[in-house]
């Protein structure tokens, strides 16, 4: 298994799955740890391990009757990078340990293991491990592998935060009921900031919430799961950031995406609606404003030419419904290679969108970090006049209006 | 300016812009070249330049009157890695010469070189390079620079068809109009091969074609440009290509797809129908047909885990209209800081999407085969029983309906 | 700080330092761990704690009165990447805690951390991290890195092994002092093996050794230290290892030796004396022998245009004297800026030749594993005569004679 | 084949080989062409293609008694990457035609191409490429292929001319007979400059290069080639370049000289001599200057923890004798697996020194510009107090003296 790196110059790289098992010299148990490194922080930033546990407890299972029911605690321990609380330049190192790791569900596992959850990854670890692959709560390819994405996000987003950064999504379409969005212009920035993580879905429009929340709880009842779209939104991102051709922001930012299991769909500004529109009605007219080049709207979703242009960065990501449901399915079993019906039994989400909302903020958090790294060896080479970097600063925080 | 490479084992790396220029010791005239270096390419293929030649021809200015009427002949010419009409094993170099460089047009770009398009990438490379920042045709920032991904995937589509593996795409919605899909059910992969290149839009839905072509040629009088969007299918892909985390197959496609300059949104197979729906609707049933897994519908569109299933890969883009139109705009003179009304002067196309398609082709391409190297990889080491591997190969060609 | 991560498709990737810092949100204490994620680990392997442990074990300190009395255990645990003890494909996560953390020691740091020590790596971490770098036990830049080098590369051996392949290190030489060596045909590699590890310096030259020892031992009395030479052998590597350009075997070797921090200089097979010989003394002529092609000589040490050329890789490394000594220095405190004596005060080997072996053992493994990715995958494409892979696996086990 | 590019942030990539085979549509005739593509090159730096031109002279064969008689114009075209003279930030294109490939020399390598030369890479080739892998002159393998590293490196060294670094080689050794050197402290870098390519050999001891020629002319007229030693200094290398870990300045310097086809061996400032030296001899004593941290001696050769310090970067580097030779040798053919005896035929250089020194000048010139670059994009993000950046510039030129 490869690509277990995330990043250029600020790189992410994780390792840990499900269940685990850990093992010394003397001992071997099931309950190993997701491990995370995070290369590229800077020296000198006063870590702060609350704000890491704070984003890991926003995916953490079992939190409300959305979730899945599995205990996880998902204590994280900083162990290298550091010195009395001070980043010293060198890769961080976060430690997770599993601890939800009954014999009971790993027998669920094991009773099922040869039989694929339909529209799930499972089929591929066949495929690619054979009679070896991790059987136990899906391994690498459960959702528990975003634990390390989630850690190496956070460290981004302190770092983000001292350039005035900040990445944040919330859910606005679940099972096709749809919320306010700042893509479509209903909802600022800011109401989303106030009601954000209000409710166990972390939909910002508080009504819209409502029924989605009464939807899903029926959904549940009849043993089913759903999709959904998140919106995420990057504030404060310096304009210019992303490489030209094949590694403009905007490709960076989609390979962070798409690599989150469910998603099915992505968005940058108005998106599809772009296929309907004229020339003359995509165009964001440019203007001057205190000295800086803005933008009367946004329905570029803050990018030109695939690279952020200084305004918030605006983003729309389907999920897919759970794949596991408790319904009868057919499915095959992949040592007989004969059909099978598979009832589920594993404990799981009725949507993920309230769990998969902090992995995008994590990918897209890294993404812009990673890029406004290349863009500072950039100029530190290309010895421009510094006009122009100075130029590339985005407005001052709460004066903008989509 | 870094990322001009895309992939990790084949590789294509590029260089070169809209109108370039070129010098020896002794000579200095305006007409560069744009060279392809293709890394990874296998010993013992025989290259036919007349398929390179037929991809570049696809994507050529001044073919019909929806394109720009810039005329390029964008002649390649192989001159690496082969030996006899064979390829060696070494890097294939292509050459292609930037011919249309009259000093009119190159006039026409100086003297509106500080005022940005709206819409257009310019604004970004003011940032980044400052004064110096390529003004003549948007530099490499003009979609010239898709020569070199066209050049470096016709090679890949070479290497793929040995392993029986086809990518192909075609415009499904022009300016809101929308024509038959595969992605709906509306068409067959058959239907689409038929239709294929039969029309200047490259809509394989003749009757849709139609309507699209009379309602771009009014936009065009208008002065105006048009969005639309295009659809990629890749047939007989291997199932489990892709890495499990970061470097899922859909995350390489996506990061080639949204390297794309004018794309604005990304849906895999429902795409951003997943969010209205339930777990029981959108699972794909697998089930075993002649000793392999297949699926009775395709609603992930040919990913699972974000790794190929064996079924048709398809995906949809949506492409924005062309930032240059020629109705005035609003705009900004980047050296005054001062606002500029802007008349659009510089040729251009109606609509990118018929010069898009082929692009995205070459993309897709580019990352299949390249995570069909990563693949290939694995198994030489993984030693895993070989009817693993086996079980990957996609069905036979024909017998595939959605 | 970057550049954690060692091979293209066969990763380490490392953190931790000397001692480190350990935090959880509610304690926080001296004391963090080194962690080590080894991505591209097949499925299917019955991974062996013990193994790693060994290797561990190998670079230890306090073993001997040459090594420094620091006292760790370095104990390994594996905590993700296998499955009831065999491996999933997953990447194999490892941790190492360091448990000499005594307060005694880390104040000594303290006292001195702004005096560079002459030699050290320390006055580069003042430029990189100014006053916020790692000043305890000189942080990243200890030699207690290197577990997670030789953590990775217990991996990697295990792999190898599978395939054939051993990679075993001695020393070959000591302040001056020579013993018999591999390269210079007055040792063989069943003799190098039968006396491994068989003294304190693991010089298998056993009476050489004698002699060598006893000069460190003055060498210490002498407050001072000591340089060396290894000699690192590779047997059973397949031919046609490394890419023919940039990526040559000896390129990648060279690039894994040469990041270790101590070495100076470094010669594949006859090394330097090539500079006085002619090309009919240095070719090594080929024969055919039992169907394979072998080389009556081994000046090249294995490797033709920088690749492996199926016998055995014979190499040497120069190792400089450990820079700290008891005896004054002239010396820079680095925030006055003024010249400062330096009497070293913490503990250190008198040479770091013992302590290295393991650690160049395990670069060099983890290059040859990772190429041998690189030929698979490439054998996958190129779909040629399997005659010639065949034709790359080196002769049975010893029947080798140099 | 893989491994075509050097670099991370400025990055070469080539392709090109011997005598190449070039077609369009149309004509297919030999003599394709060597391109190289330099990415990340700084906008506003004007391009001297006659500075491009002089590095490629450097190693152009056919300009002595010692070199090939074969006739390569080498003439470089810029083709991309800047407007009027100016670069743009864009990646540079570089095309440089092969014209010596007249079909009597062609015949002569079709003739032999089943027998492999001894020494040379082309064993290797027939166990990569098969059947198919390029005959004509050693295809890739060829020290034609160092065309594109000297193109790419004579950007890199105008880049570099900016920031006040330059890179010289020499000889310091051919066939045993030793010149005066920097590393043995027998010669300044003035005096070194001042004798720079006075010689056919470049060896600026012009007393030991009259012997080392006479020699040569000796060694030719036997039918032979023999080996040497090159000096490389790099002066005016800021402090503090290179990762602290896997990519120290060393270690990827390391990567980029030994994968130069003919390298043997490699030292580092004393090298191979400080396996004799005790500790309180090897340290060299830093001392503050001017402000700066300077060091009296330089026996590290510039790398302390295998990053610059400031002073010269000092190394020197094994050359074996070029493989080709007239006398006739044991070998075999490949196609037959049988012994066979060959009497060199091609044209050939009696020593690869006076051709290779300005190839390792390129690769040094790259890896230090490429850690440059890492430098830049670490200070911008790092935010020290700019005094630490400032405390890494090197003394001023000429106030130097081993």
């Amino acid at each position: 298994m490869l690509g277990n790196t995330f990043g250029r110059l600020f790189q992410v790289t994780t390792c840990g799955e499900s269940y685990g098992w850990r093992a010394t010299e003397k001992e071997a148990t099931y309950g190993g740890a997701l491990l995370t490194i995070v290369n590229g922080v800077p020296p000198g930033l006063r870590l702060d391990v609350k704000k890491i546990q704070y984003e890991l407890d926003k995916r953490r299972p079992g939190q409300s009757k959305l979730d899945s029911p599995r205990k996880e605690t998902d204590r994280v321990e900083v162990v290298s990078g550091w010195l009395e609380g001070v980043t010293t330049g060198a890769p961080v190192g976060l430690l997770v340990r599993n601890v939800d790791t009954q014999d009971v569900h790993i027998d669920q596992y094991r009773q099922v293991k040869d039989v694929v959850r339909p529209g799930h990854a499972e089929v591929n670890f066949f495929y690619k491990y054979g009679e070896y692959g991790d059987w136990c709560g899906a391994g690498r390819a459960s959702g528990r592998e975003t634990v390390g994405r989630v850690a190496g996000g956070a460290v981004a987003k302190q770092i983000l935060a001292r350039e005035g950064v900040e990445v944040l999504a919330h859910v606005v379409e679940s099972h096709g009921r749809k919320g306010r969005s700042i893509a479509e212009g209903t909802m600022t920035f800011e109401e989303m900031k106030a009601n954000y993580r209000k409710n166990e879905l972390n939909c910002c429009d508080p009504q819209a919430a409502e029924g989605m929340i009464a939807d899903l709880l029926k959904v549940r009842q009849d043993g089913d799961t759903a999709g959904g779209t998140i919106e995420i939104v990057a504030r404060g991102v310096p304009a210019g950031l992303g490489e030209p051709v094949f590694d403009k922001l905007k490709a960076t930012i989609a390979h962070g995406l798409c690599s989150i299991g469910a998603m099915t769909a992505l968005e940058f500004g108005s998106g599809f609606k772009a296929a309907g529109m004229l020339g003359s009605q995509w165009n964001d007219p440019p203007f001057v404003e205190n000295g800086r080049v803005r933008f009367r709207t946004n329905r570029c979703g803050g990018f030109l030419g695939g690279m952020s242009n200084g305004e918030d960065l605006v983003l729309r990501m389907a999920v897919k419904p759970t794949p596991t449901i408790s319904k009868p399915q057919d499915t095959v079993d992949m040592t007989t290679l004969k059909a099978k019906k598979l009832e589920a039994i594993t404990r799981r989400d009725i949507t993920i969108c309230p769990r998969i909302y902090p992995v995008a903020e994590a990918m897209v958090a890294i993404a812009i970090l990673d890029a406004l790294y290349m863009a500072r060896a950039w100029y530190g080479l290309a010895r421009l006049d510094p006009k122009w970097e100075k130029l590339t600063q985005p407005r001052h925080k709460g004066d903008y209006t989509v």
